[in-house]
């Protein structure tokens, strides 16, 4: 497999155009966080302003508007229940993400289909966590948009049918093309499965990330990343993973742990560093 | 057009008498912030505590008073559909905020009518985002007031009614006399239009401020530094522009985007800085 | 005037005994924070706790419940409506502080009220802000406690019927005694008279600190050393009046303003360093 | 009595296993925190969070989600009195912390009861504060589990009928092997009883140490440690006890109070200089 390079990274955050403005970084909604969940949805949010999308705005339960506010009043929000606003505000959107914290009942399986109703072929659909659940469970029929996958291995059990012992490379990319969606499948060494092209392997990280709210970090700078590198998807969505454990790394020198907060709030001084380089 | 320089900021940013009190630097009121959009308005009512205003008092949805306090306990929170308490708190403020996540709906429309109806004319009053856009939509007459506009170029254009190709500074200085009122265009090189004097260009930021809250946060700045250096009202509103892009440009060292809420942090530490040169 | 020195402060904020435990630090109520001025008794109880009282728990409205445990999880929460929790709880506290936020309705008047006839000779009472102004409107009688009053100017104007021009040291003492309590009256140059002592000048401090809250972060800081330094209450007003101004000062070494959560956050280090020297 | 060493726990506090993943590191279930001492729950869960372990959800009153969100979004949270979702989680779980802020009354009571009839023999049931209080006062069966309990000296009291005078380490002993529990009796040299084990005692810590919300603190790192470092589970509890100190004299060395929340701030540094030593 090949492996993702900082070089990589380097080359997809650029310098900013000075002739710029929040519009060009893109808007990102994320969908998620349920009664239970919320502080998932809020860690997806939180990473997407971090890593610079232009607009950032939270559809998920009002129980979750105020500690959302509390920790990053850069986003907006609105009730994922209201399809009325969901409705006008879908278009507008270049990246989706749905599922951090979505949960699996009846509400959450209505706001899935509904966004799998409205989404646009152009637009970028991350799909994460109980949403990948719920796709699997329900046999969804994907719609036509640029669809991003981000199962752990025991969801893309529930996705692809593979067993844990079956996801080799070749079986994950024959998977992935049935899909027509590119896959990150999650793990100690993430594999990144995209359309037409050979597995690519993330060679950093470790087990100081094994904790909870990971993954829905990484959907935040995914979207970010989407939102602000589009003109190559993607090579951002291979950057946005490498950054996403290098930061991690970065951390670990003097931490057994790394917060998916902590990584969050360390963003905007990684990415300075890789757009400076060289 | 003529540049705002660092000079110009250490002239109003001055060391504070010693036989002061809170009373002395001023009283801010901030106006939005529905129930969508409350992190514009903690951001505004945040710049204004931290760049020093006496007394900070924010009128918003009721829903955004626990997220406030939870950034901010400095400030005041009051309910802005409660008629008779900003009634009652109007008369005693030095500088008025309206917009910054107010929205366009009838609420929001009552609320700046009423604002228009009991404004002062002595008083500041800084009209922001969709304040500006109801203005413009509503065609309301502007009352008596020092009134301050922060368009975008999008809000510039329906206010003034030129498109962007007609935003140049004479067109944008015929369109600022005709409302009497210091007029901010905010773009990648913001330029501000005072009553009697020529243009002004902003020399400094940079596309790492091209994030959602930045036009919120700018909204506090100025009223903080128009509730202190009260005496100098056309400077303060220059320097407060520079100030905002300066610290995003000594933050922009170390970051790839500078997040309104670390502009709000930094501002203490900037002003000190400015005080104390030469 | 007598001025308060730093080494006054070395000798009240000793090393700890080693054998103790939170209940030797003492037990604080702070009593305040209505719908409009929540974050005013977060400040006072934020205070309390990092300048190290054993237990405090805040008695406010319910609806600043969740902002207070969002920035301070080590604090009790009470609504300071329920007479009978208060009836409770009142006896076990070593310092109460009634006013921060408090307001002047009925509900904060039923509130001083009912503290007054609950509160014991050896408590400590410190009355701030509104509670003072109600004390003077209403012409309450003082209950018998160790009380402490924190006015600024004009709420010693109206406490002791003594106008701005006529607060001389001489007519303040004699206002002090007539009232039978210790008051602190607040000014850029702070006095404070005690009973039977000579007045006392705080000689630190600036106009950095004049802004909202900071009379609100005094009060915690002035009943955290009160419940600490139990042995010698009068030097542990004094050396709480130089604490908060002191550490102001280190601040504003590098910033233009300095906001009272910032001065909360640097209590532990500042005691360090005074319980330290020598 | 065998003194804890920081040899020891640098050889609980290994370097983690690359092939790792969120549940190799353990689940965790906080239950606690009712309307009136919220943060109690959030510093447990904090505790938890920060020193590493895999996934924590928090039981509680509703009233907490909020907070605790906007403080630590890693964590998932659950009514506590919701039995139905509680019974499906319990099972799941490797260790339960009962007691932080849960109050004596009866919701309190009956949270407990149910907790007894659930948990399962090989789980870890960490009881502390009012749940010990329960526990003595409704002499309540103890259910088979590996159990924790953390008293202080006046809960000991209640729970083994010893008076303070009483509390030798022999008596110490007899009670806790009638109890067949580990029991750990707070104090300044705080005492660890461990089945079929001579006493340890905790060498380190100090009178900075001495605030509300230390043991909540203690609790939340011995759950993390447990549900991580599981095939040792006698020595994991006494590295987090030495933890739980040793962090606060590295913070005490610049601090006269060292807060619980600065404590689990530091978790996850100072696990990084245990597992890097030698």
């Amino acid at each position: 497999m090949q492996q993702i390079t900082e070089k990589l990274v380097c080359q997809v955050i650029k310098p900013r155009t000075q002739e710029s403005h929040k519009g060009s970084f893109g808007r990102v909604l994320t969908i998620g966080g349920n009664q239970y969940f919320g502080g998932a949805i809020i860690m997806s949010a939180s990473a997407a302003v971090y890593s610079g999308a232009g607009l950032v705005t939270c559809a998920t339960d009002p129980q979750n508007f105020v500690s959302l506010h509390a920790r990053l009043p850069e986003a907006m929000v609105v009730d994922y229940r209201d399809q009325q606003m969901l409705a006008e505000l879908l278009p507008q959107m270049d990246v989706l993400v749905i599922g951090p914290g979505l949960g699996t009942d009846a509400t959450a399986l209505a706001i899935l289909k509904f966004v799998f109703s409205q989404v646009q072929s152009q637009q970028h659909l991350i799909i994460d966590g109980s949403a990948i659940t719920l796709v699997a469970q329900q046999q969804l029929t994907l719609p036509s948009a640029q669809i991003v996958f981000t199962p752990h291995q025991m969801e893309w059990q529930r996705l692809s049918g593979l067993t844990l012992a079956e996801q080799t490379p070749a079986n994950n990319q024959a998977a992935q093309q049935k899909l027509a969606a590119t896959v990150i499948v999650k793990s100690h060494r993430t594999e990144i499965y995209l359309p037409g092209q050979p597995a690519w392997q993330n060679p950093v990280g470790s087990a100081a990330m094994a904790t909870g709210g990971m993954g829905d970090c990484l959907t935040g700078i995914l979207a970010g990343f989407l939102a602000q590198f589009s003109a190559a998807p993607a090579q951002s969505i291979l950057a946005a993973v490498y950054t996403h454990s290098a930061i991690s790394d970065q951390l670990a020198q003097q931490q057994y742990v790394t917060l998916p907060t902590q990584i969050i709030a360390a963003l905007p001084a990684y990415m300075a560093q890789m757009s400076q380089e060289k």
